[in-house]
């Protein structure tokens, strides 16, 4: 078919695709034999790739070729079963395949007649996960609220902060512009996208009160009740308090009783970020992390991070849709359609900043049907129970410490030799490609994280990278002597 | 392995991965034998679907048939080459299986850090699009711009406005909140991304001047410049202006160099935005479309429209990164890292709205060397062929007029009947199954779009959509003549 020149055919694809799959398969048994962290140094993929895209077509093996020879070198693992870094960002084979039909099928759902499947079946999902995570019924679609998914809990929780902006202001600072002295609370420990948020949405970001925090790194809400009333007397006007079930820095969880009250109170929309940790909830014993979600205006968490369904897949749930869809509806003429005029549908791109939208809805049925919700509490159970074991070894070893409360999978820990042993520490181990792990800040201090959240990660994995931070622990204890320091 | 319970091991990731290519494979044989537009009622769907979701695992078949059953019915196939509606999100084989490995790397690009070949790769390959398309060198990393991939144009419009914002602001307001007079321009026929950019960023509505445009549909230089006049003598602070090439509605272009000039006159951010149709400069001879582009501070393009490549795939580049990075940029203490305090990479979680993001330029290079620059060219020539001769066959038909100049493959046109029959016209075809094409409105007048960007319409589709289009005409002609009208 001369028609079809430089196209790919069905039968093509047929034959290249199961090269790929099995492409996938072979690294997924191989993957623990590279190095976690990627060992190139700035702009050594780009000398790989030729100065000028090609003229003529090249043929699929070389492409596929080139992704071992140029692309893996420089892929650090986050589906290594060593990757205890940052929150995870895992996946599973059941995600990958939902995700590969909705790539396939490339439906674009801004609205729901231009795919009615792409629409409920997310609508349909997302409610699904209100029972299976002890969520607020008024979150639910048959209610005043529903879900969507995004592509990032950044992006969410600028909406959220959008949508109360609107509702503090009458709807105006959409047209009028952002003009009155709005103020915004979060605490010190939450994740840069609320100041993001605050920062792109005309706020600014003086105006996002940094609550201080308890010795737990939790928002302490008298301290957030004292801004309020001085902001007030100020002559602000206080409108949003972002509050986060499992801080991105140590896995603090904010009192939502007590700052849901504060806000009920204040009539402040009350946004709950519960990016990682809110998969937790599909355990009922690791619930009670989310007590209090009943005052929440909006609550986010991400199935990307912890729930086996790939990147990008962040949940957004709002308790009155309305308030949402006032916020970022716009209907030009050429997305007029009639199921939209009869108010009968929901279409989604009212729900978020982009207009486009992919089915990814699909990739989180995927998972939850292949799974069902006893294999999903499953791998949450053990992945806990394994930082449960790491944070016992830690305790074990007197050179180490316990920076931070560990209610779930990341723990938080530090070597005693201060800030240039931990860092010391660290490089060693992500440079020795056994296993990656970060560190944050807390009280000053440099501090290691380490998170269990990989798909594949088991008992092995978390043992032997306890074992080589152990052995990291001994070098250092070497060098010390040796230089005549204390030996910690 | 007890460990790997409920978990898809690589090798039932091997057996069903072909199963699923095999299913794509074939819906992409039989994709002509569903009726491009679904069918179904709002709620069919979900009612597909049980209330709750699995306690127990499903098989991987069963879930697959429920995506024939369930889902498919629900599904509006913007892959049939019948799909002639809105702009085009076409796919290919090359894309959808770069989309795959992406997935199953299952990487988290958002520093340099966490995965150095999607950073480079993605900066590599936008450099590529730089000479491919014609645009300005400074949109080149090596120069002071570079290009990110975004999902959609609406961020990436977004994103400049915010740049903007910050450079008049001299980078205030994202500290103390939008609180100077500032107003932006685009034309009335400006997509609504542009309007929703300016009520996110706190600038507001009422500050986005829609200026007038030509008989053309094209924005009016002198219009804008005269709207800057009065603005700045009402003591407003105009700063930034979206010119777009390939308006939505009709594919106007608007005149960037005279809006360029006036831009760079009153010290205006010029974005342009060429969602679509800046994929037609990969062709030479429809180059002229961007003439202007020298001018421009920011620019957009979706290969995800017109490029093979599958949703989502927003291009965006800047002449001048730094001012992007300022505006987005901010670095808590968990993301810092060796790489990012060299200064020697790109991080691009600063250079958008979310933290995290896919390995999104796996697809982008996987078509761009799939089908090589030929390839592509070929396909959007015969695109625009295929539209050009569409037009000429309305242009003979007495009952039709065209509606806007069709500079590229984007026909408007109407039937003489006046708005009822237009709207009886496309509900007819629509519901036939047969194509799926859409409208908008044009001084006023329901106007018919038929937009040729489907990667596999040949000419066989576009005849038989026009004889089904002249069927249609026939019949309301003869339901005219049966009421006493004029038989038009």
């Amino acid at each position: 078919m001369a028609d079809q020149s430089y196209h790919m055919t069905p039968e093509e694809f047929r034959n290249y695709g199961h090269t790929v799959v099995d492409w996938i398969a072979d690294y997924y048994k191989k993957i623990e034999t590279f190095p976690v962290l990627s060992r190139v140094n700035p702009g050594e993929i780009r000398q790989l790739l030729p100065r000028e895209a090609p003229r003529q077509p090249e043929g699929f093996s070389a492409i596929l070729r080139d992704v071992d020879k140029v692309v893996l070198p420089g892929v650090t693992h986050w589906q290594s079963p060593n990757f205890f870094a940052y929150f995870p960002a895992n996946a599973s084979g059941a995600a990958i395949l939902g995700d590969l039909v909705s790539s396939a099928l490339g439906v674009q759902g801004m609205l729901w007649a231009t795919s009615p499947a792409c629409t409920e079946l997310e609508t349909h999902v997302l409610d699904w996960l209100v029972p299976m995570l002890g969520l607020p019924h008024k979150f639910l679609s048959r209610e005043s609220g529903g879900g969507v998914i995004q592509d990032t809990a950044s992006s969410s929780s600028l909406c959220a902060m959008l949508a109360a902006r609107e509702r503090v202001t009458g709807y105006r600072s959409n047209h009028q512009g952002c003009r009155q002295r709005l103020v915004a609370y979060t605490s010190n420990q939450a994740h840069s996208s609320i100041e993001k948020a605050a920062m792109v949405s005309g706020i600014g970001s003086d105006n996002l009160r940094l609550v201080a925090v308890d010795e737990r790194f939790a928002m302490r809400p008298e301290a957030l009740a004292a801004h309020i009333g001085k902001d007030r007397a100020a002559g602000f006007i206080p409108f949003f308090v972002s509050a986060t079930v499992g801080t991105t820095s140590s896995n603090a969880l904010d009192p939502l009783p007590a700052i849901g009250a504060i806000c009920k109170e204040n009539k402040l929309w009350f946004h709950v970020d519960a990016a990682m940790s809110g998969t937790a909830a599909l355990c009922p014993e690791f619930r009670y992390i989310q007590d209090g979600i009943e005052f929440a205006d909006s609550y986010t968490f991400n199935p990307h991070k912890w729930m086996f369904t790939n990147f990008d897949c962040n949940c957004f749930y709002v308790a009155d849709r309305k308030s949402l869809i006032d916020t970022l509806s716009i209907l030009p003429e050429y997305l007029r359609n009639l199921a939209t005029e009869s108010g009968a549908v929901i279409d989604y791109r009212d729900w978020h900043i982009p207009l486009g939208r992919r089915f990814r809805s699909l990739k989180l049925w995927f998972v939850i049907r292949y799974y069902g919700i006893e294999g999903l509490q499953f791998h949450v159970r053990r992945h806990v129970a394994q930082a449960q074991q790491f944070l016992a070894w830690v305790q074990q070893d007197d050179r180490f410490e316990i920076a931070a409360p560990a209610p779930l999978n990341l723990v938080c820990f530090r070597h005693r030799g201060g800030d240039k042993s931990n860092e010391e520490l660290m490089e060693r181990l992500n440079r020795s490609g056994e296993l990656y792990l970060t560190h944050t800040r807390l009280n000053g201090q440099l501090t290691l994280r380490f998170c269990v959240g990989q798909t594949n990660t088991t008992e092995r994995h978390v043992e032997r990278a306890w074992r080589r931070i152990q052995q990291e622990a001994d070098y250092i204890t070497r060098q010390n002597t040796k230089a005549g320091r204390l030996p910690l």
